[in-house]
Formats: C-alpha cells, sequence, structure tokens
C-alpha cells in the first residue's frame, strides 16, 4: 500500500492529484506545516529533510514531487500520465517539473509564504520576480490546453499548484496570463482533481 | 547530434559529465554567465529561462540537469548511469537530483553567489542554512561511496557540483563532512570527469 504525507493545499497536492489520475490505491496522513508536524522525530524518520511531500511505498520512501510523479506514471502506465516510450517527451516532461520545483515554487513561496512575512518593497520585488517567471510559463513552457500540448499529464496537477496560490493571491491577471487562467479552469474541473481538493478540504479557486 | 550549452564551472557540469560518462556523441557551447550570454535573443531563443544548461537535440531543447542526466541515461542505457527497469530506484534517483536542484544548489548559490554577493551576518546564515542541507545529504542522502549505494549513477557527477563549491569555498570541512569528502574524490578520480574538467578549463579540487 502506498501511503501519501501531505500537507492540505501544499506542493504536496501535485503527488496526491498524479495518484488519484492514476487510479492507484493509496492511502493519505495529513501533516500540518504550520503547527510544525514536519519536524516530528516520528516524520523526519520518513522524510529526514522535513518537507513533503513523501511516498511511502513498500521498499521505502520517495520524496520530491516530480520523482514521485514519475514514479506513480511508471507505475501505473495505463493512465497515460507520461509518455514513458519517449525519452525525449518524457524529459521535456521532467525538465518542466523540474522548472516547477526549482524555480516557480521558490519565487512565489518567497513572495507569499516567507516567515516572517515580506512587507514593503521586499514583497514588491519578490513577487515581480515570481510574475516574471509565471509570464516565462504563459509564453513560452506552457503549450496548451494541457502543460505538454494536446494530452494531460502528471504535469498539469504540478502546475495548478501554483497557479491556485497566485490566483489565491490576486496575481493571476487575466490579461497578462489568459493560457495560465485557462489551464488552471481545464485543471480544476477534472473529477479526479475534485475529488482530491475535497480530500484535503480545499475548493476550487 | 546533441549540443550542451553550459558555463564553466557552473551546475551544467553536471549534464557534461553525463554526456561523458555515457559515451554519448555531443558537442559544447560555452555561455558566459558572467557576461550576460545567458541572456542574449540567441540563447533565449535555446532556453527563454535564460539558464544553463540546455541540452539542444534533433527534436529541441531539453532543459534542467536532472531531465537531461535521465535523457541521456535513458537513450544510453549500456552506460548503466540509472536504474531503468526499476521504477522504485529510478525514482529515488530522481529525487536525489530534485533535491539538488530544488534545495542544495539555490542553499550554497544563495551563500556563494547572491548579487550583490552578501555580507557579514546575512552571509553567515546563509552559509548556515546551506550547511544545515550538507549535513543532510552527508547523514542521509549519500548512501555511500556512490550516491545510490555500490553502483556509480548520474547522481554522482551532480553531486560533485556542489561539494566542490563549498571544498573550494572553505567550508567542506573533513570532520563535518567525511563522506561528501571522500564521495568528491572519488567521483573527481573518475577518467570521464577528468575529461570534462579539462575541457571546462578546470581542475580538481
Amino acid at each position: 500500500m502506498l501511503k501519501l504525507y501531505y500537507s492540505p493545499g501544499a506542493c504536496a497536492i501535485a503527488s496526491h492529484i498524479g495518484l488519484e489520475e492514476a487510479g492507484a490505491t493509496y492511502e493519505v496522513e495529513k501533516i500540518d506545516l504550520r503547527a510544525g508536524q514536519q519536524r516530528t522525530p516520528e516524520y523526519l524518520a520518513i522524510n529526514p529533510a522535513g518537507v513533503t511531500p513523501a511516498l511511502a511505498t513498500p521498499r521505502g520512501v520517495i520524496t520530491q514531487n516530480a520523482a514521485i510523479l514519475a514514479y506513480v506514471a511508471q507505475t501505473h502506465p495505463d493512465a497515460r500520465l507520461a509518455d514513458l516510450d519517449d525519452p525525449f517527451a518524457f524529459a521535456r516532461l521532467q525538465a518542466f517539473n523540474g522548472w516547477l520545483a526549482s524555480s516557480l515554487h521558490p519565487a512565489i513561496g518567497k513572495a507569499l509564504f516567507s516567515r516572517p512575512p515580506l512587507e514593503g518593497p521586499a514583497k514588491d520585488e519578490a513577487i515581480q520576480i515570481a510574475l516574471q517567471k509565471y509570464d516565462l510559463a504563459e509564453n513560452h513552457l506552457l503549450a496548451g490546453a494541457w502543460v505538454m500540448g494536446a494530452d494531460h499529464s502528471m504535469a498539469d496537477g504540478y502546475l495548478m499548484v501554483f497557479t491556485r496560490w497566485a490566483r489565491q493571491a490576486g496575481l493571476l491577471d487575466l490579461a497578462r496570463f489568459p493560457k495560465l487562467n485557462a489551464h488552471l479552469d481545464l485543471v480544476q474541473s477534472r473529477p479526479a482533481v475534485q475529488r482530491v481538493l475535497n480530500a484535503e478540504g480545499l475548493a476550487a479557486v
């Protein structure tokens, strides 16, 4: 049995969506980041990095959304979450997910979730840096309608994490980001995504 | 023909090493980050994110070290850079490389390469945060002797990027980081790595 450790609405929802889209058999355990549960000895024994997501499998724990999503895709090939037989297509998908993890996530995370919160010019600067990365997604990386073009993939639920955060913060301007807005609506319309939002106690935004 | 865009000693050396270890047929083009060549129109047409590495293939460009390394591993299976037939082992490798990209790289990059450079307490704090991530690698993530244990993989040349930077900055204390120091020496002893260092105009550290 697979077990996903997640925090509601945090980036682990990407892996949660991947599992649900795949039709995987799994359970979930909530880690309350605001309460510091990611730093308890129990959780550090699961993921010593002290972050979510972590996916416990019968053979051990997998961390990092991009790695978990690729694992779910490879072990549930019928769900067609990735083009598994084409190394180039798979690499493009991995590159996009890697960009989300290493570039978009830290940028918007710094702008919105720094502790202590950023204020004044420091916050404005962090927002501008983040928005330039959304520009990159809007104008170059999002093939549309889905991230990779005509077909849904494991990248779509992952991008949604960050477009949700931006829309909730009033940053996903429709005129500046028409493709990202349409993508967010499209992803949130998927039954599997709606089930995951519901399971995490969230609503579409 | 594959073509790797890199900057000497920057993180693209991970992909460079992957190509060399794989015995791939490839050429390289230097992008001088300090001179801002990553922001020229010519390079932005290759990678609109304006960073290295980028690997041009006959079908298009792949970015992100973790994605490039997986692509090289999958297209050169005889080099055994990854366990391609075991989704769990592949995911563990991807998780490690994803952690390098999204956690260790930004932490040590902030400490050493911020522009303008960090000074005083801000630099000290950034270094302490980075060193805690090296602790995580030393005490939990590096199986040893290689990253994944008994076998060399595409993760080893990637980890070396950051242990090189740390050693060059005097941060890779032997008493605190014995495994990381031994790993760095082991990776730098590989003929393929020596060829890449030489090609980039670098020496072992």
